[in-house]
């Protein structure tokens, strides 16, 4: 069952960013493990024409969902997005999603040279 | 029990890079799962001097501990670590390393402004 509690607070946080760039230069504000978090991995194309429109919509898309706890992504040559679930049923809900399945596949085809998923449950963190 | 054969092949791998860079700059051949993920992310101070070479000290370092199996990292504003593990164990004793001790002191006191520091387990990867 996803926790609604940060259905509630996500959406209009998300509006008061001016742009995902913003989200993404800070440490997502998880709450008390466990929760899950899928860390995706990347290695980008030369030409990925359309890649950062897609993941920018794909971003905020992901925020909406059931379940959303935070995002955190840089990209250097090698790209690293993690987010962050309260539960797998959500991660497999956002994974079926028609909009972002849409996108999964032009990544596959269009996008990146290669990718790695791993789904992940947090049990312990820390931090200053 | 840290999963030994990861030790054999490690450290010549490592040798042969030209520096930690380029090891940075590919997605990590990690095993099947399950596995450990260690997600580190932070925020530098605008002096941080000596943080670099500390990481990279750390990379190499971290890199010839039993049960390590890989390591991505890329930083831009917010800085993303993942380094992964064969088991918890082997998670402790990297934690408890004395030169990584004196590392994490120096981080928390000159280095970062924010970090967060979380231990996963790994359950499910996939990619191309």
């Amino acid at each position: 069952m996803p926790n609604r509690r940060f259905a509630l607070v996500r959406r209009p946080l998300l509006r008061a960013l001016n742009s995902w760039r913003e989200l993404m230069s800070e440490i997502a504000k998880t709450p008390k493990p466990p929760y899950y978090a899928v860390i995706f991995t990347s290695l980008l194309k030369e030409d990925a024409d359309g890649y950062g429109e897609m993941r920018d919509k794909m971003v905020e898309l992901a925020a909406a969902q059931p379940g959303f706890l935070g995002i955190e992504s840089v990209r250097d040559d090698l790209g690293i997005t993690v987010s962050y679930w309260s539960d797998i049923e959500s991660i497999k809900n956002w994974k079926s999603n028609v909009d972002h399945q849409k996108a999964q596949r032009m990544g596959r085809e269009q996008w990146y040279v290669s990718f790695k998923v791993r789904v992940s449950k947090v049990e312990r963190d820390y931090g200053i």
